[in-house]
C-alpha cells in the first residue's frame, strides 16, 4: 500500500506540530498549505500529557476539517506528542485514507526511548506502536540528512514532497510553520527549532 | 513624518488580527512576514473586551519581540480590536518607531460607531482616538479597493507594500495569515474573512 503517485505543485498538505508541555494538555496545531508556498488554513486541538490520545485526536482533527477531502499528505515531526504521545501512524494513515510521512531531524535513540517507556504501565504497548511505524529511512538533503517513516506512500515520493516543501529550511514548510504558531501561541513568541 | 521610503522585497512587516469574542480578555496574534512571502514569526498577546489597553498590549507585544529591530511596518485589520478598544495608530507610531498601516475592506461607518460608543462612559476619549487616526484614502486594487490610514508612512509606500503582500488574497498576506491563525488557534478550525 506505500504507492508512489504524482504530486502537484499545489498539493495540500497538512503539517502538525504541540507545543511546549506546561500544562496536563498539550496544544497541537496543523498548518494547512498548498506546496510548500502558503498557507491555507490553521487547525488546532489538544491532546494529553504522555497519555495514549494522540492518534484519535489527530485522526478527529482531521475528519472534521473543511480540509479534509483535499488534505493529500499529512507531515509529522517525530511520532510522539505531548511528552510520550505516540501516534499509530498506520491507524492514522487507515482512518483518514490519508498517506502519512514521519520527519525527524537525527536518527531516534531507541534505548533512550525504551528505557523511559520503563516508567508507564502501559510501556509495552507504547513500544509495539512506535515498532509499527516501521523503517527509518535516510533522505539526503542539501545541507543535512532527514529521515522518515512513512505510512500509504512510496519512498520516491516522500523525497518529491519534501524537497517541494523545503524551500525555507531543511524541514518542510506546513512543520516549520505549525511549530511556529504552536510555540508563537503558547510562549507570546514562536521559537525556531533547536 | 509620514514619509516615503524604499521597499527592499524581503520587508519584515508585522500583521495583527483578534480572536473571536469568546472571552473577558482577546487573544491577539501578530504574523511577522518576509514581504509577502513566508513567515518568519508569532507573537501572541491579550486584550481586554472593550477596554482600552490594545494600544499599550500592541507596543510592548512589538518592543518585546526578537524581530523588533526587523520590522519596518506593522499593518492593522482596521482600528478597533476586541470589540471597541481602539489603537491609537499615532501613538504606536511614536512609541515604537515603526510606521503603522491600517487596512479596512469598506470605508467604516463613522456614524454607527459613534452611535455604540454613546454606551460607553469614555466614548468621547474613544471618538478622539478614532478621530485621531487620520484621513481614510482609497487604494485601488486588481478586484476592489480597500481603504487605509497611516502613521509614519507616505501614501507611496503604502502602495508598494500592499501591492508586494497581496499577492494571495485582496489583504496583505501578515494579515490574512494573523487571521487564519487567530480564528483557527480560537475555534479550532481558521476561518475566512467574510
Amino acid at each position: 500500500m506505500n504507492i508512489d503517485f504524482h504530486i502537484k505543485p499545489e498539493i495540500r498538505i497538512l503539517g502538525i506540530d504541540d507545543s511546549a508541555l506546561l500544562n496536563e494538555k498539550v496544544m497541537i496545531v496543523g498548518a494547512v498549505f498548498r506546496g510548500g508556498d502558503w498557507i491555507d488554513g490553521v487547525l488546532r486541538s489538544e491532546i494529553t500529557k504522555d497519555g495514549l490520545d494522540a492518534t484519535e485526536v489527530i485522526c478527529n482533527m482531521i475528519k472534521k476539517s473543511k480540509h479534509y477531502d483535499q488534505i493529500r499528505t499529512v507531515i509529522l515531526d517525530g511520532i510522539t506528542y505531548g511528552g510520550f504521545n505516540v501516534v499509530d501512524i498506520q491507524m492514522l494513515y487507515r482512518e483518514t485514507g490519508i498517506p502519512v510521512i514521519v520527519v525527524m531531524r537525527s536518527y531516534p535513540d531507541f534505548e533512550k526511548i525504551k528505557s523511559a517507556l520503563k516508567y508507564f504501565p502501559d510501556g509495552e504497548e507504547r513500544w509495539t506502536i512506535i515498532k509499527r511505524a516501521g523503517k527509518i529511512e535516510r533522505i539526503p538533503g542539501e545541507k543535512s540528512p532527514i529521515y522518515i517513516q512513512r505510512a500509504g506512500i512510496g519512498v520516491e515520493t516522500v523525497k518529491k514532497i519534501i524537497r517541494l516543501t523545503s524551500i525555507r529550511s531543511n524541514i518542510p514548510e506546513p512543520l516549520r510553520v505549525a511549530h511556529l504558531i504552536a510555540t508563537g501561541i503558547i510562549l507570546g513568541e514562536s521559537r525556531g527549532k533547536a
